[in-house]
């Protein structure tokens, strides 16, 4: 029988089952018209999640990915360290390879793998339980790192403003809040109203099934329109700012996001709309010197002639050029938001800047 | 029997079938998947023809609207040219009924009639043969315009470019080689090749359906794109020049075409790359000063939510903004082709030149 349907603000974007060993997560690909909550308790169930979008959005593949590994190394049969050690790298590995380009999935897999290596002395028994909180630990940071986050970007904008979003760096992306829309889901906390027009970002359509579904849900005011429509959005006055997610940020600021993120940037710039980044510094790579330097994953032709249709839309055979990202010309972005703090142009400075911050902060926490 | 599948490139978009007294149309609402080629001789079927857009694009309504008047003519059984004339008023008013707001269904209906009030003396048998011949001259008029902006536009390019074109303004809106897309057909003639990407055109599609198909028949190299994806196109340095169509340009130069086309004129702009608007000079109203001053249809929000989808994509009782056109700014324009050359900023200027070189070229044919 289904669940009850509840407000989907409700549920946690990724949620660790210890009892019964599951990843729980709502099937983002089901979504708008169905809450589908999936209790994944094999590998490969987990990595088909990821891959598959049913779990999507940096932090959220980060969190799910950190749950994943943990729930392998509790599955491993062994006392002996050196066993689980190179079976739990495995595991890491296999879900390591479910998405090329996602920064926050090796990341968190990385970070967990960390407190292996970090406890050579421990026992197997023991290292599950470290694991454990690691993972929870993950989690928690992703939470309040998504409420830094809205809470600076909201000094970005006031009361009544219209705001333009690409993709879903939403609430549905992360364990909370999100990141491109935390501002708004804090401001709706606090009491604010804005008016939110979603690109439906073509070919998965993450704008039209996800931003605009968790906004709705939330009680914003939300637009939908198709992503060839931003430019005259734009041009009729509606937007005061662009606040859009990141999927890595290189160190001169150039913010590699969802396909079509360039092309929003560049129409910002023409109007004169700042066009902000949101996302968590585990996104920004200071070892990538630029966006070009970022390889973009190609996706399947499918997406783009037949998936979602009734039919195919295009003539068979046809090429199609399909690229998951591309990225914004750090000189077309105002303001690049962290849970440290908003960096500004020139962001090989800023950025630097705020990873300094970070450390003082990391410091003080120890 | 269903009719052997040809290339649709080797059918006229528009056709008299005046021995059987039948308009001909391939069904562009089947295309890609079907080339279904109608045979309507009832006005009503005629009628739905234009209605249901299974003959589209300004240019070829008109031809469409003609042939189809012509046919209602010929089946006037009086030889009296009163009864003959009240007749013929009524199935043109019937025709114009079909898209009240397409401008080329009224101009070639009102042309049509004007050929019967300027023969006041002819015979009922007569004036049939002269609606035969004003219906072919349409035609004919139509194939020339579209040659000639093919001839001015191939100037532009030159072997081995590649073209980005948005939407549908090819052979399929027009009799023959279509405006936007008439120098990649004509050079194919001459045994050129070109590298076409093709903005799918959300929501409708008429890039991927139509663009993209009519395209890869005539052994275009052929790419489909999301709209989303011209900035990444344009960034990889694959796009010599943008090939757009128009369905009406200010005196200003400001070109009103399917939404989406401002966006790409900004893109174009920003990566440095030529942006051509190519349309007969009927689509200039010189009476309009400037693109806002053009009123922009909104459509309805099933066309973004629902339409072509197995089921909805976006969550119930969203607001969408669906506007069917937007203009490029005359700032973003490169050229505007049309059959009697190729007008250059300033536009308040060279749109008059290009006017009065169709003046003495109508006033040398008489």
């Amino acid at each position: 029988m289904a669940e009850e349907r509840r407000n989907i603000m409700s549920y946690e974007t990724v949620e660790l089952d210890d009892e019964n060993s599951a990843l729980v997560i709502p099937d983002q690909t089901k979504l708008p018209n169905e809450v589908d909550i999936l209790h994944l308790t094999r590998q490969q169930e987990i990595w088909d999640a990821i891959y598959l979008l049913q779990v999507r959005g940096a932090p959220a593949i980060g969190v799910a990915a950190a749950f994943g590994v943990y729930l392998a190394a509790k599955e491993i049969q062994t006392e002996d360290r050196k066993e689980f050690d190179a079976k739990f790298h495995d595991a890491k590995e296999f879900l390591n390879s479910a998405r090329p380009t996602a920064v926050n999935l090796s990341w968190a897999l990385n970070r967990m793998e960390r407190v292996v290596k970090d406890h050579p002395e421990a026992s197997v028994s023991e290292m599950k339980a470290l694991l454990k909180a690691e993972s929870i630990a993950i989690k928690d940071e992703d939470v309040w790192m998504c409420r830094s986050i809205g809470e600076y970007g909201l000094t970005l904008i006031k009361d009544g403003d219209g705001i333009l979003t690409h993709c879903n760096a939403g609430q549905l992306a992360t364990s909370k809040y999100g990141t491109a829309l935390a501002p708004i889901h804090l401001g709706r906390e606090k009491g604010m109203h804005f008016r939110v027009f979603c690109d439906e970002t073509r070919p998965l359509l993450q704008g039209a099934r996800l931003s605009a579904f968790e906004l709705q849900e939330d009680g914003v005011d939300t637009t939908l329109i198709c992503d060839n429509m931003a430019s005259q959005v734009m041009k009729n006055g509606w937007v005061n700012a662009v606040f859009v997610g990141c999927d890595r940020v290189a160190a001169n600021g150039d913010a590699c996001n969802k396909i079509g993120t360039s092309g929003v940037a560049i129409l910002a710039k023409y109007y004169g709309i700042p066009f902000y980044v949101l996302g968590p510094t585990s996104t920004i790579d200071m070892s990538i010197e630029k966006g070009e330097d970022i390889t973009i994953e190609q996706r399947k032709p499918e997406e783009v002639t037949e998936m979602w249709y009734k039919k195919r839309m295009a003539p068979e055979g046809v090429k199609v050029f399909n690229p998951a990202f591309d990225f914004a010309d750090h000189e077309l972005i105002s303001g690049i938001v962290t849970e440290y703090g908003i960096a500004r142009p020139p962001y090989t400075e800023s950025l630097k800047e705020i990873f300094r911050k970070k450390a003082e902060a990391e410091k003080a926490k120890k």
